[in-house]
């Protein structure tokens, strides 16, 4: 069975700036999921920003394996609700990859509990992104490096928790650092960030960037099964050793404002 | 220099039920803050959800090394500018102390990026709990384990992000077990969550318990200075190895929606 | 394609006890395999303490995906050079499955760097083993616990870093917790502990047991590709930046006891 | 109380090599030490290879809060039963600073369990080390960066387990990145690695290199107490719950071969 996975764009530099429109005709993530069709074993579909639910609904991220995340200018617009219904399915397994200026939507931010801030540069300079763990299932393909010829720099501090695995960092022309490539995994579900990928830049028509994202995709699909999370009460008779009450409650399972 | 303690309570049971007000007759706050107030080197105000801003001002953070949190029936209630200032001041490097039914905090579930549940049960019942790592400062001062002889159940799965470090871990006569002494790092702060202590029973009064709070608030104060996280631009002329501008941009630094 | 994995038992107890060879009258070994052959996808080949090499040649682990190690009274006879072979093909990718006394093996100990020592006790007494990611591939087909009627008591503290993740936590009957099943990430190979299964008892004809070593095997295999680990030398030639040679050398690449 | 520093030094290619006496006159380890006691909290002995036992008495180690390890050429001549003495001691609770080519010490790979290995190129080519992030106690005074202007390279990948903080990160003039500081908590030590530091260039004689290692060391400086392990015995008599033997077992405590 193929891989479902929802390649969601922002979709607004593309419609504002004829910049970025000359580059991404069709909007960035129609590029991104152009270059994961390429993979025989996935199926890829879109959601933006402007649908309705931004195009996350329910049923939408109940049958997505996989979310990719595009967004930078319009991170405000995201409503929290959509923000809920995404994190409720990367905890119960969905994979998140979240790509670039995607280090500040609401989502990522959410699932990591940080700043998520960093320093950027727009100059267009070289970036040289190394594998850490040439193994690793989203590193497959590179050899111990790839270079973006023209890129916006983003460098450390980078406001994360410490990444369960670091599997790239960049070197950038113009003296900096930054840990390009990392996981994380929350509740059940798989989450990746990876920094390439900016509006000006061709950076998603990239061999390497496109062969990375088909990695991770890959890495980030569900294992094991659903896990739906509720806090529940585990009732005296029911405790799987004998009990009997002893002192008093103030009060009850499913009492409004507790659990 | 003493350790600042802020020791925030909901104080909500306290001021309904009886039953509550029978053992904590000045609020639950006021209990944890006497036991704090045992250590020389620790000095300890309180602050409460019915408080302009919760007590919780920008200058009461500031002037705050370590805030420990008790919440339970009023989580909603907790406004999210102060959810925002409290954990900005934990990314800065405040301590944070996250105790029982707090693991449904606004702050704790911000901080932790997953759902925060787990399975409960009030019947009074025995709990026992095990040192992870003996030599943890923490823990220092309790021997293998200790116990609270009537307590509320709490029990895995506890759906929390890996902890830095498993500090306690609890046995329940009703047969459960549960992770009640974790921490994490969350930017430059400090955080551990512990179970015990509800409202029913008179749990801060325990000797133990009130030595875990003491090493607790030692450990979590900061470390290093505080790290203010702003997510700056580093313009090309300021750049380590000179750099020239190659290609476009189509937004700027402090543009609107941006950084 | 099957996943291969190479069953290792210490096979010293079953040859010298009585009371062992009644419960596994073949080797725990030849039990642990059994249960994993009825995996479809899996092929189990097993290897022994007594053969040349422990059954563990070059060969057996270049065509081993997943390794089981069971140990108890004989871990100071394992071969250092056969520890340095295992832990190198873990670090390339093997999976690796440490059961019960395993906990002291040499292999262990090298790839977790710490005590591994636990508390114990043998007094048949009943065991829970709870789940605490219920999504986790190794715990699937587990409600939320399993129990074993009889079984050797293991306690906290566990001398082990950090686990990447807790998926079991066991109670035991005479008061005790421990960290049942845990995992970790080593170069490029996936480790999982799994405390069940003791030489008196027959814990490996259990069928969660057997269930979840069915899940650990799947999980373990690796991903990826074979990381082979040489610490080269970049010569000054090949670097990506254009370099030349500045200040003085003492020694060469190749050098005996340099890199 | 005055943090209680032994500065460990291979001190072999100062015997061997010119170029490197005319550095390090004293040897290296003298001069590490000598930037130590620039702090006035600290109190520095130093030690090397060529001493009995390489100066690592069991008096010595059980005096010492944080050791330095500083190594290259002589990593085999290390014994193996003194490696197992500073093992157990940082388990215990010392902290251990390894600095550069001590990434292949013995003792750092049998804490790490990983291969430990790296790429390097001698070239006298510059170094950038960057701060991952600034509160961090071990980053204190460093601004956003600092350089060393002529050094060895080191580069990804680099064999060790994900670090429980990245603290710095490399950029290297010849297009190399490298994780250049980085924590890990084994049993109760803190262990801290740090790249810079070649025999050839007097690295340690950099500003900003002395006060990195100066506030490791307090870092790194115990917490808790030390932690003692043994595997104990539980008797059934002193079990926490009231338990009756059930079954049979085959060996002992204290039995040889076993715990």
């Amino acid at each position: 069975m193929k891989i479902k996975v929802t390649v969601w764009g922002e979709n607004v530099h593309e419609l504002k700036h004829e910049a970025v429109r000359k580059i991404y005709p069709d909007g960035m993530h129609t590029c991104i999921a152009a270059g994961l069709r390429e993979a025989p074993d996935v199926e890829v579909r879109t959601a933006t920003l402007q649908e309705p639910d931004h195009g996350l609904t329910k049923e939408v991220l109940d049958n997505t394996d996989v979310l990719t995340w595009w967004g930078h200018a319009a991170h405000g617009e995201v409503t929290d609700a959509i923000v809920d219904r995404v994190q409720k399915r990367v905890l119960e397994g969905m994979g998140l990859i979240v790509l670039h200026s995607g280090h500040y939507a609401k989502i990522f931010k959410r699932l990591m509990g940080t700043s998520c801030s960093l320093t950027w540069r727009e100059a267009g300079e070289k970036e040289r992104i190394w594998v850490c763990n040439p193994g690793h299932p989203i590193a497959q393909g590179i050899d111990k490096y790839f270079e973006i010829p023209n890129t916006e720099m983003y460098g450390e501090p980078f406001g994360i928790p410490a990444p369960d695995e670091q599997v790239f960092i960049s070197w950038f022309e113009g003296g900096e650092v930054f840990r390009s490539g990392a996981t994380w995994k929350r509740g059940n579900g798989k989450i990746f960030y990876f920094r390439p990928g900016h509006e000006t830049y061709p950076t998603y028509f990239h061999d390497k960037v496109k062969l990375v994202l088909k990695n991770a995709v890959r890495w980030a699909a569900p294992e094991g099964s659903r896990w739906i999370d509720t806090c529940p009460n585990v009732p005296i008779e029911k405790a799987a050793e004998p009990l009997k009450r002893k002192g008093e409650s103030v009060h009850k399972p499913g009492e409004a404002g507790l659990k």
